[in-house]
Order: structure tokens, then C-alpha cells, then sequence
């Protein structure tokens, strides 16, 4: 059975709540999306929700909806900031699932021809490579 | 550059239209959720707009909310139709992205503890497992 507690300590709540920093490309009213640390792509972000939830069972629809929004919106500008040829979208609920991080978030991955996803070994990518995507994306966005 | 155009000979338009069967286990106004003929694990579905959209690219705003409230609901649905503890829920845009069907749909994988992905192999699950397993799902949405 999936938990459905909420835990303020996550590293999401942490970057959320500026005590820990993060290369953000994205903020609205609703959302936030940061590069992830550990790039399953180059480019590879995370769309995060304001509003505290665990993941997609306990998620408001509201947010779930503007977090969606966003995903879309990133999606075509990570396409156009790294000329991708398409996107690879996850979103992962309970470990079961796949989900290390228990604040709701959405993967918005870049894919290329030819080239498969990274597998998750845990490696953090250079902070100057993270920099540099997130730049692009800012760009793009722009 | 991934590409824009509807091919509405796709096998979900085909779907959609009745024209061949599927496994279904939900209908709303715009949506329908239908088993995954080759499933990467017990269980898995797939939220399809009744709208013709590429994918995450192109989907119009209302189609994706549309279809994220139900790929919420599913998620709840699954977890408790097979006891899962997780979901893993995917949308592949453009081939690069893993799109082998050019009509928006996400996946909703119920998950559980130590039992990995399947991997795609594009083996077809036998007919009274999709249709057992679409019976667990019916009867816990009802």
C-alpha cells in the first residue's frame, strides 16, 4: 500500500523554500523547474508544484493541472533550446513506481535520435554543464 | 525536429472510431482509458483524448487536463484493483521521445515492490489476461 504522508524535510521543500539551491529555469504562481542534478538527458528538468503533495494519488487537481501546463510549455522549449527531436515525459509515485524524492514532480526529458536514456547510476552532473542547459532553456524561454 | 501532422489511420483513431477492439475500462465526454496490449507490467493502461493530437507537442489545453484528471484517477484505480504500491506513469512525444502511436496517450503502469519494468519487447499479452485484468479495473471504478 502506497503512504500517504508528507514529509517538509524533501530536498524539493528544501529548494522550494530557497534553503538549498537549485538552477531554475521556470517559476510561476503554481510551479517551479529546476534542472535535474542527475541528468537522464542533457537538458533533462523537473516540473514541481508549489503547494506541498507526495505525487500523483495525493496531488490537488489544480495543481496537478498548472504543473501539466508547464510540462507542455517546457517540453516545446526544451525542443527548441537543445533541438531535440522529441521528449520522454515520467512521473514516478511511491518507490514502487520509481520515485526518490517525495514531493510531487514531473521528469520533462529531451531525447535525440539515436541516443537512449541514461541509466539513473546516481552521478551528479558538473555544475557548469547544469548552468549551461538551464541557461539555454532560460533562453528559450525568453 | 519532430513533426505536426495527424495521421488519423493511427491504431487509437482506429480505436476511437470503433473500428477495431480494445480492452476498455473507462469512457468520459473526452478521454477513454484501454488496456496496453503489450504491458510492461500487470495491469497497465492507457489514457487516450477522444480529440486527434500528435502528442504533448501539439495536445490542446483542455484535451491534456482532460486527460491528467483521469490518468489521476486511473492511477488510484490501479492501486487499488492489483494492490500495487506505486504507479509509473510515462508520455513519449515523437520517436526519439519512444512514440510508436502518433495519437497522445499516457501510460499508467501500477507498480510493485522488487518487480522491475518488463521491458518493450512488442510480445502481445494473452487476450484473457488483458481481459482479466480490465475486469479488476472495471470493478474497482464502479
Amino acid at each position: 500500500m502506497p503512504a500517504n504522508d508528507y514529509d517538509d524535510q524533501n530536498i524539493f521543500a528544501k529548494i522550494l523554500r530557497g534553503e538549498i539551491p537549485s538552477h531554475k529555469v521556470y517559476e510561476d504562481e503554481k510551479t517551479v523547474v529546476i534542472m535535474d542534478i542527475m541528468p537522464r538527458g542533457d537538458g533533462h528538468v523537473l516540473v514541481i508544484p508549489k503547494a506541498p503533495s507526495r505525487n500523483i494519488l495525493d496531488i490537488a487537481p489544480e495543481d496537478l493541472t498548472a504543473v501539466m501546463t508547464v510540462v507542455q510549455k517546457i517540453a516545446r522549449t526544451v525542443i527548441k533550446a537543445f533541438g531535440a527531436d522529441g521528449t520522454t515525459i515520467q512521473q514516478f509515485s511511491e518507490p514502487a513506481g520509481g520515485q526518490v524524492v517525495f514531493h510531487t514532480h514531473v521528469h520533462v526529458i529531451p531525447r535525440f535520435e539515436g541516443v537512449p536514456l541514461r541509466p539513473h547510476t546516481g552521478e551528479m552532473a558538473p555544475n557548469e554543464v547544469l548552468a549551461e542547459n538551464a541557461g539555454k532553456i532560460r533562453a528559450a524561454l525568453a
